[in-house]
Order: C-alpha cells, then sequence, then structure tokens
C-alpha cells in the first residue's frame, strides 16, 4: 500500500510541471497566456456545465476523467499552438513517449488504464473522446472573443482557418456547440474588417 | 436552449477569473505561487489517483466534481490562507454571498444543484464532502515538502501548528494520507532544527 502511494504521489508531484507548460491562448481578461494546468481545469468544469449538449449516451464522468489527464504529455512535449507551424508526426511521436513515461510512474494498474484513457481521447473515435476533444477546441475560441482576440490576432488568421482548424472538430463532437459560436467568430473577424 | 447555453457560457467565462486569484502555496519548483483555478485541476486529479485511498462508499465522481467548484467563491471572495489570520465568520458570508452570485449565473435547475454540491463540500459532513477537504488539505503540504518549505516558511509554523491546522482535517477524511504523509512533515522540521 505504501509502495502504491509513494508511486502515485511521485506521479501528483511531477504533474505540477504542467502548471507552468504556457499556451498560446491568453486568459478572458488578456492579462497573461494561460497555462495547461489550468486549461485542463478550465475545460472539465466545462464537461461538468455543458453535459446537456453532448450526444446521448456520452458518459460526462468519463469526458471529465480524460481533459484532467489529456494534457500532461505536454510536460515534456510542450504544448503545440492550434495555428502553428509544426511537425505533426514528431509532435505525436513526442506526445506517445511523454505518456508512457508519465503514466509509466503509476502503479502498472492504474497507469495501464490511465495510458488507455489518453489514447482513447487522442485517437478521438468514441463518442466519449469526441465530445472531450470537441471542448477542448471549443474552449479558447471563446477566450479568444472574451481577450478581444487573442490567439486569432497573434497568429493574424481568418474566419475560414478558424472554421476548418477548430470548427469542424469541435462540430464533429459537439454540433450544437459550434452552431452557437461560429456567428459570434464571424461577427468578430466582420468587425475588424 | 440558446437561452440556457448563454447563461452557462456566461459562467463559464466568469469562471476564468479563478486562474488570476493566488494562494499561500508556491509551485512545487518554487517559481511562483500557485493560482486557485490550477489548484482546483491538481486536485481533481489527486481524486482521481488516490481514489483507492478513500473509505469505501466514496463516490470519485462526485468528489471531482466538488473539487472542480470548490474555489469559485473565491473570484469574489479571495483565498483565505491556511495559516493567516482572517475573520471565519466574515470569510465564511462572504464565501456564501459569492457562491450564490456565481451559481445563480446558471440556469436555475443547474445553479441550484452546484450550489448545493458547494454547501455539502463547505459542510464537511457526508463521506464525500469529508474526503474531498482531506484532499484539498493534502495538496498544500505536498508542495510545502517539494518547495523547500513554501507557506510553513512563509508564515513561520512548525510542525505542531501543521498538524493541528492541517493534519487533523486530512486525517477527517482519508487517515491513510495522514499516516503517510506525516512522518515526512516531521523530518522536514527537524530538519531546519
Amino acid at each position: 500500500m505504501t509502495e502504491r502511494l509513494d508511486a502515485q504521489m511521485a506521479f501528483l508531484v511531477e504533474a505540477c510541471k504542467l502548471k507552468s507548460v504556457n499556451r498560446a491562448t491568453l486568459l478572458c481578461d488578456a492579462s497573461r497566456r494561460e497555462n495547461s494546468g489550468e486549461h485542463s481545469w478550465h475545460l472539465a468544469l466545462y464537461a461538468l456545465v455543458l453535459g446537456e449538449h453532448a450526444p446521448e449516451g456520452v458518459d460526462m464522468n468519463r469526458v471529465i476523467r480524460m481533459l484532467l489527464i489529456h494534457d500532461l504529455v505536454e510536460i515534456d512535449a510542450g504544448d503545440a499552438p492550434i495555428f502553428g507551424t509544426h511537425d505533426a508526426a514528431s509532435t505525436e511521436a513526442d506526445e506517445l513517449a511523454a505518456a508512457h513515461r508519465i503514466f509509466g510512474m503509476l502503479p502498472a494498474d492504474q497507469g495501464r488504464d490511465l495510458l488507455a484513457l489518453w489514447l482513447e481521447f487522442e485517437a478521438n473515435e468514441t463518442p466519449d473522446a469526441r465530445f472531450a476533444k470537441s471542448l477542448d477546441r471549443f474552449q479558447p475560441p471563446n477566450q479568444n472573443l472574451a481577450s478581444g482576440g487573442g490567439s486569432w490576432v497573434e497568429y493574424n488568421v481568418d474566419y475560414d482557418t478558424v472554421a476548418t482548424r477548430v470548427g469542424a472538430k469541435i462540430a464533429n463532437g459537439a454540433p450544437g456547440l459550434w452552431a452557437w459560436i461560429s456567428p459570434k467568430i464571424q461577427a468578430f473577424f466582420q468587425s475588424r474588417g
């Protein structure tokens, strides 16, 4: 029992590093960049509140768990901004290695379970994973709208790029959320001319 | 439906402010103070990983939900450091008013449910609340041990104060976790002489 707790606590102390991984997105008040730890909290809260907008059969408790662990790999691999240019295959390889290292710190049975949950999220095929991934894409545009453009301005993108890179992934798991936000994003870009 | 989503999203954008509420605890690497948003994520992850150490009958999905919302009141009331001197009755009143305002932003049925969950956490009587509260007390000492003392050094406390103010609350809902960490805390204070 003590040995299991030793391993679990080493994992939880390691997880603290996620609070020092910065994302491209700004906080809603534009005061600074968001880090991946607080982003993970906010997403889990999104799931807790927006469950009624998920397709039938989605298990919100599993979605919340997925979102709590989904970014831990960034401790090793860093955050790959969605509008940035990065080698997708290399990022994927880095993240997979990170997942094995980080979940591998846990007792074997538990590490295996969380690795499987993370792989399910990444594969984006089950209804739970698709809804979780949609929330992961839905939160940043809400913060960009609140902060006056955020990463859209920094990366100088237009509505069509947002619709292609972000909107399609929101709509994949949560069409109602994309229907709600897309006119707001369009209005933002129109107001900038 | 749109009206519900409008209210839910106003709540979720408001929640972003929790990322700007600083706590007394430092990050594990002592680089800066922890904020209450990333703290809430870390606690939910503690619950996800440490569920096997909870007393029988504790519902970890409810514990995770409690921990995700437990600090939202700090958006209005701020964080009251555990070793600080503050008027407990006044903090309690501020937090209750904050809970009504913040959960009151949600559709009425959902706001009522989350207010009830927050009140259950605060009352610290049900097994779920007691375990959640124990984790809330268990995480800071782990970060203090990692960061070289953190808030213990800042507030110049000794082992007995930690045992009284923190240990008793950890032991209340999670005696095994207090048994695990108390010798480590003792060793820390002994090493400082």
